[in-house]
């Protein structure tokens, strides 16, 4: 009878070709499969089962897989072991037993990401892998009404890149935030929402930013939901500066 | 009549094979004068002096260069110019006309270098190029009580790697202060001094470290200064803790 793990883990995204397995790529999900094949006393291969892909460059900090193993080893042992098999920008952060109806994909209610804006005019060669940038000036009042539009449930057609396959559209953001760190000079975005379509996040943080800098009018979410029509939202953006922050299991928590 | 110019940078150095020129390797300055010869009129090849090297791996924050132009170009337009020229890893901050008797390196009065080590268990993935990283528990005041000895003028034999060609090993540190940042999980050391050996940062916060951990004792350095053996401190902390924060030329600033 297999035991099965819940794993919550952080990863640098920077040297990774995202988190899905692709052949003659080095991915997150690749890179965890070997290690966490070295912990299994049977022969047969375990698959490690994320809560859904990141792109290459799109970071962690509480991405969580679940996977079988024939042995039981304590919760600490599976954080060591791994942390010992694993290359220095993968951090296992916390590993729990969990029953078989566990699925770290099919069971999450809701994801947490975080998006972080670089605001200083030259970018920073510290943050060149950790932020997205956005040199003009931003009236963040502006931000933080367009945001009460991205609450709720809507069609975000608008706001999905072509590679998606999912049917439906609709989705709910339960909130949406932004905050300014001036000393830092940043912008930080954060959405909780009970499922994020293919880009979805970097779609919308693009157009927040053409608001927030009078380049769009600011309730130009309200007539998005409605054209359904992905070439109204051309910008993407960047990649590093994208966090999926948490995935919530538990709906009350 | 060349006109001298003085420029303060940043740099991410863990894509660089440290700051001097090497053939066949990317260096701070190979990369600084292939720009800053774009933006020169004439056709003679313009050499750019730093305040002295860092390592490979090791960053800065206020790294200060200079160089001579037969053209008169303003302050922004350097520091524009040379960023639009320059990769991402390194940025420009500051640009000023200066004298002929200005030299980066030989009128520089002193040096302020920061160590960041980070004290969690296992590597923070988003820290590995950033920080050292220290797992054992450490009493910060025992650090403090030594960092007493650290202050003055000492004979840093014991403290300096085997490359150095320097003649004399005495120095003057100004100050030495460590801070602990308890949110950031880090020790944040702070030198400032009339100048600094190869290595020896590095070297004295490898032995620092083990001061705080009580691997050796706490007034070891003045132990350290006679004995002026290098293999009486071994340790050598990586360079991905360490910047060069500021180059000071006014001994009143």
């Amino acid at each position: 009878m297999a035991i099965r793990y819940k794993v919550t883990l952080a990863y640098d995204g920077t040297a990774f070709a995202g988190f899905q397995v692709q052949p003659h790529q080095r991915t997150v999900q690749g890179v965890l499969e070997r290690a966490v094949n070295h912990l299994n006393k049977s022969s047969d291969y375990v698959h490690v089962f994320g809560s859904g892909r990141t792109d290459a460059g799109v970071h962690a900090v509480g991405q969580v897989i679940h996977f079988d193993l024939v042995n039981d080893i304590p919760d600490q042992g599976i954080i060591n072991g791994l942390n010992s098999l694993l290359p220095l920008d993968i951090e296992i952060k916390m590993a729990e037993h969990v029953t078989a109806d566990f699925h770290a994909q099919f069971t999450a209610h809701g994801k947490r990401y975080v998006y972080r804006v670089s605001q200083t005019k030259a970018v920073n060669p510290f943050k060149r892998f950790y932020t997205g940038h956005y040199k003009y000036p931003l009236e963040v009042n502006l931000i933080k009404t367009a945001l009460k539009d991205v609450v709720g449930t809507h069609d975000f057609s608008s706001f999905v890149a072509s590679g998606s396959q999912t049917k439906s559209h609709i989705r709910t953001i339960y909130t949406a935030t932004v905050k300014e760190l001036p000393q830092e000079k940043e912008l930080v975005f954060e959405f909780y929402g009970n499922g994020f379509l293919y880009n979805q996040v970097r779609i919308m943080v693009a157009a927040l930013l053409e608001i927030g800098s009078k380049r769009r009018p600011v309730h130009d979410f309200l007539r998005l939901y409605q054209v359904k029509d992905r070439n109204e939202c051309r910008g993407t953006a960047p990649a590093s500066g994208l966090y999926l922050k948490e995935v919530v299991y538990q709906p009350d928590k």
